[in-house]
């Protein structure tokens, strides 16, 4: 019989030295968001394929892995189109289970709801390096909590925990999806091509003004509401307090409401003056991010050994009325968790603090008698703390202290059957 | 739009409270198996479709959730049957993905390799109490170690595990694949008739040994075999020691080696010598265990509170060289999981040294200014270890603070705008 060896495509076997790290990271993020009082919960890793499909997930619900009905109800003969085959999926983000679960269970959680959630994804993806089909998220989502309260507690536990995990420097670029609007109606844009204008603009840090300004050309914009509009993001870059500067304009020209931009800058403010990790606060008039359900502030990790985000989040206060006809307000904060395992892994990362390790090597033939009381002093040193591996002599012993010594065992004990 | 709020059938949401209690026996188990020296890893949650329908999984094989092919690799219109939709599938246990993991890894791990795995599985099972289609399951396994050394650790690991976590009172019933083997061999039945009599000796704790004796009977073996076959059960029931009578009768009538007798003894006496949990090593010669792949040694815990076993494992010297051509020797116990969650909140638990947890309630309109100082506040006292929640106030605040109290918040402190 011929079986593969290797995983499925796309995703991976974790060896016990990546499993180490992440374990410490898991139970570094599990305990610091605890101490934010966020509450451990799990989804099924399956969903509903209607919830699925329901629009939330944007680019994400082309990438679901579909599971075939099963029994009576899988009838390939009948079966006109894939949707008649599935019922089911495996979820591709941890936002859409979440909000489903909050629907199901309000009455049985605590108002407002400190959710903390970590567990395993999946999008049939173009595999690619540091990118699998199959990875970990971390999420921490507020939901019931109309104020900015909200994202304040969210960048303080998110960025508390980057801190003790070892990160500095890094930024939290934060924006809100209503000065996008204000911006694109400021210049003249028609409401309608909002959409089109931020997938552009998403693309800024790598096309640059001049490649935006293109782009917008391309899509036939007006050149003057282009000038109007890019103008505002050279108006930001040349001012010392960027998000004053541009809401002020946009609050004269009357598209955009007081209200925001004092909200933004509290949670700025509120958050430079109580943090405990190294990093800023950047409000980026550029930043979109791509998740069709946010309506209000919407943040991003900046990490500078890692082009790219490590991680992100914002306010969808739309999500619940999809489920129970009634909005409820929500804020969540997700961290790359994957791409941070990535960079210390890269970094060298060492674990600190490690119980001490002990391996007790048996030479074979050893008698039984005596081998249990081998046994017995292994059970009262492991009672006392300590990891004690009990292991039979190899063949090539020299071969198997090093590789246990490269594991860390730091003390090798031999037991031999004539001493 | 009409969304299910539901989770998929057969599927559960977990709530707060019981996983509190999860991630708490979580912890306990990772921390004592660590302590023997089991290495965590971890394996993708679905797998080839070819290694999951190699008949290594019994019964199992029926229950797979499977995944529909994806892109162009997806033909519906040349489709003939189900295989032809899919290529991978949800696995439904933790052994066949550990065995493809250590073949395709065996030169990057420790020799012999004590994997930890905590994982979910998924069976379409028929829903029911207690069952469901997702479920946890914890196996610690050791690959390379021939003798009962590792049955002697594995069991250890497990009952001090179970003893940490309060259980006592309970047995560790064991028995050999070839003791099973020996005694229809020595009451004459063919020896191709041997997975039927186990099928039926299998279901003694239920239709008692008058039930097995008939169904025996049904299936046409002869009344001289049948008798004989019941009276060695009859044998050890009467007998003080009833491994060594049954063992001894076997020996002596040349269809079993006085090895595997003297092996199961040092097992069950070195286990008794050093255990550090208050349960029994029982000599069960009904105990047969389901899956196909054992080949030596199983066994299973049972519990006086619960009907059943809540967990088991055995010798599988045969699995590895499916995979890789050369066989390896393996033996594994599997944590009954979502039992031991079961019997725990049945029970009332309660997880020992909790942190102490304060709620902040915050009247609504609190000046910007004096929120930053309580969230400085609140930054401090999590610093120190405390877990802090953070509020709004709610209209209703007897309910409010009536909720917090039941969620373990011993200290409520408001704080209001006008004082």
């Amino acid at each position: 019989m011929a079986l593969s060896k290797k995983p499925v495509t796309g995703m991976k076997d974790i060896l016990p030295e990546e499993m180490q790290i992440r374990d410490y990271v898991q139970n570094v993020i599990k305990d610091t968001y605890r101490s934010f009082g966020f509450t451990p919960i799990e989804t099924p890793c399956m969903e509903n394929i209607a919830n699925l499909t329901s629009k939330q997930g944007g680019e994400n619900e082309k990438l679901i892995f579909k599971v075939l009905k099963r029994g009576e109800k899988l009838n390939l003969e009948t079966a006109e189109s894939e949707s008649d085959l599935v019922d089911l999926g495996m979820r591709y983000d941890l936002t859409v289970p979440l909000v489903r679960y909050y629907s199901n269970n309000a009455n049985n959680l605590p108002s407002p709801f400190k959710a903390l959630q970590m567990g395993n994804v999946w999008r049939a993806d173009r595999p690619q390096r540091g990118r699998y089909r199959q990875f970990m998220q971390c999420d921490i989502d507020i939901l019931g909590e109309p104020s900015d309260l909200a994202e304040i507690e969210l960048i303080l536990a998110t960025t508390t925990t980057l801190g003790k995990l070892g990160f500095k420097n890094f930024e939290i670029r934060i924006n809100e999806r209503r000065i996008l609007k204000a911006m694109a109606s400021y210049s003249g844009f028609p409401e309608e091509s909002f959409d089109t204008i931020c997938i552009i603009l998403d693309k800024m840090d790598k096309i640059g003004l001049e490649g935006v300004s293109e782009e917008l050309e391309k899509e036939g914009f007006d050149t003057s509401s282009i000038e109007k509009y890019l103008a505002l993001f050279t108006q930001v870059e040349n001012s010392e307090n960027g998000l004053t500067t541009l809401c002020d304009t946009l609050i004269q020209a009357g598209t955009l409401e007081e209200e925001i931009k004092n909200n933004l800058s509290e949670i700025i403010e509120s958050v430079e003056r109580t943090k405990n990790a190294e990093f800023r606060m950047v409000f980026d008039p550029t930043l979109v991010r791509g998740m069709g359900y946010y309506t209000g502030t919407i943040f991003e990790i900046a990490m500078p050994e890692f082009g790219g985000s490590c991680g992100g989040g914002g306010r969808y206060d739309k999500m619940v009325g999809k489920f129970t006809g009634n909005d409820v307000p929500a804020c969540g904060f997700s961290i790359g968790f994957e791409r941070i395992i990535l960079l210390l892994m890269e970094s060298g990362f060492q674990i600190p603090k490690q119980p001490k390790k002990t391996a007790y090597l048996i030479e074979k033939e050893y008698p039984a008698e005596r081998l249990c009381e081998v046994i017995a002093q292994a059970q009262n040193e492991r009672a006392a703390g300590k990891q004690i591996l009990v292991a039979r002599m190899n063949k090539n012993k020299k071969f198997q202290k090093e590789k246990l010594t490269a594991e860390g065992y730091e003390e090798i004990i031999e037991f031999f059957r004539d001493k």
